[in-house]
């Protein structure tokens, strides 16, 4: 029930109503995520520090902040992150490098290199990077298996686990923390009843995004300037993949008032979500580098508000790059130790 | 992310998708609480076993077996339960003397005993169990303060807490228990955002639910014959009283689909709650003794049904007993460890 009164207050004193608002920093959710990220890494005994290898070959200012970010992080964690500025030209060189140099434990590219009518360029890069290495989960293997709610790869041993893009699993570990995870629900369902809207379709962010929360039962509203999808899991709790439909009867007006759950991710300065057609009590989520919500309006709507979620992302980055580590051959049938370790990481998602 | 894929499962092959709702028993909601209440009594050193005086004076066949239900908890529990079976015309003398009575330690009436015509009736039988006594929380002075929002009876103290009405509160522990009270938010707002359906408004359970409810943030619809009203808190989280419009322009058909969770309320056989109007996903929980959700048809539909809530009533007709006693005066000044209970009585609701 509500917090308690005092009846000695009196009425109509002229005092703020408490907010109603939690803004939830991306620290917060960090923090616990790059505990457990320690405590796997100190099982898994490997000989050096483990070490990411991070190519920056555009001029976004952001990229450079975030890897600024993403380093100081790393070595805070007691990882070793080496930021390598390369030409588009050089990049694939410098990869198929880093891919046979055994001191490289994850590789890691800033998106997007080349402008968006060549992104088969981007597309080719993320190929270039060894399974064994891609840490953001962007190869066509780590890819498929997520679009197709495949766990693991190597089944039927299902011992090393799939790897799943950086700010994705990011966004599903802050939904998580939020409880909009009903952990009541059966593991694979607890998005179930919840309605989603995800602001942003591209292939590294929007789309693997609502795959995975339509897998886990969201009815999503995927939206981009190209119009709307919706993505669902169909019914039951299946395995098989989720299911798009493109719905050209509805705009971002017509599915903003139905979501609980509203995930901005446009990358331009101007773009903002209406506030006013926001349900009362929504959750607002923002992962771009630019703020999708208009700050001081969204606090009076919303129930929890997270500003951003980069701090997220680089936890998820250190996850998954012990998670490679774990699976790598080094680590098969050495100590029980590392066994328990790659147990340990397999424990969810 | 989902549970893990099979490959190798043949496409196609005849098996039954596993179900997405979760059935909860009111049995694993009560056993939790009555964990508490133990604890809390253990604490509290009472010389002798609690005791329940409960007053039958209906033909109500439920009544009965809820009684005989409440009796057998009682005594599992170390409580003694005395029901007392007595004309309607007797019924104000016995509640008096058990006012009187040192070794009564709480009161119980089961309503309705006259006819709705008149009610008024049952409202004074109410008013007649003293305060000090009133299990049920019934009483005008514990009805005001729930409506107000005033959680204790000794301000500026506040070490005596006002007792809440046994169902209500039975459903306000189920919703926390299911985690629709989500605590990540503040207390006291931890349903803004949801919007919840109460079908029923009877001054003993629909109503103060209602009120209950959106004092802690959600938009209830109320709905009973007579049609739809509007509870809500108002903005921000204050204190004062939640507020009730009448929506003569809204029915159940209308609300049904807005609604994140549904509570089923309706003393009849015949009335079902129209399952093809519930919201894929919805929260579904029954505390009529008739079923008011189409079972085999509400669990394709819902993600959490709870069948019945009479486990938990009990569980919280102890816990108000437990709480009565820590009020009481024998407590006041005794041993640190009763000052202990009495806190540990207040920790939450």
């Amino acid at each position: 029930m509500a917090s308690s009164t005092n009846p000695a207050v009196p009425q109509g004193a002229p005092s703020e109503p408490p907010k109603t608002c939690k803004v939830i920093l991306a620290d917060t959710i960090a923090k616990k995520m790059l505990a457990e990220v320690q405590s796997t890494l100190s099982a898994i005994q490997l000989p050096r520090r483990p070490t990411l290898s991070a190519f920056l070959a555009n001029d976004d200012p952001h990229a450079y902040q975030y890897a600024e970010w993403s380093k100081k992080t790393c070595e805070e964690q007691g990882f070793s992150f080496n930021l390598v500025k390369v030409d588009k030209e050089s990049l694939e060189e410098a990869i198929i490098a880093a891919n046979n140099d055994p001191d490289v434990d994850g590789i890691l590219v800033y998106y997007p290199i080349w402008p968006a009518d060549q992104s088969h360029q981007d597309r080719y890069i993320q190929e270039t990077v060894a399974l064994s290495k891609d840490v953001e989960g962007l190869c066509h293997t780590h890819l498929f298996n997520m679009y197709h709610n495949i766990r693991f790869l190597d089944p039927p041993s299902n011992l090393k686990k799939s790897i799943l893009p950086c700010t994705p699993l990011a966004i599903v570990k802050a939904l998580e923390h939020l409880q909009i995870y009903n952990p009541i629900l059966a593991y694979g369902n607890r998005l179930y009843g919840k309605t989603i809207t995800v602001i942003n379709r591209s292939e590294v962010n929007g789309r693997p995004l609502a795959a995975l929360l339509a897998n886990d039962g969201a009815t999503v509203y995927s939206v981009d300037i190209t119009g709307v999808q919706l993505f669902t899991r169909g019914s039951g709790i299946k395995a098989l993949r989720h299911q798009v439909v493109d719905r050209p009867d509805l705009s971002l007006s017509d599915v903003l008032p139905l979501s609980d759950v509203v995930i901005g991710g446009v990358p331009a300065e101007k773009f903002k979500v209406p506030t006013e057609l926001l349900r009362e009590g929504a959750v607002c989520i923002n992962f771009s580098s630019f703020r999708n919500f208009d700050g001081p309006a969204v606090k009076e709507k919303a129930s929890i508000y997270v500003p951003s979620i980069g701090k997220v992302t680089i936890a998820v980055l250190l996850r998954n790059l012990v998670r490679l580590i774990a699976n790598s051959p080094r680590q098969e049938g050495t100590s029980d130790d590392a066994q328990k370790a790659r147990e340990g990481a397999f424990k969810d998602d």
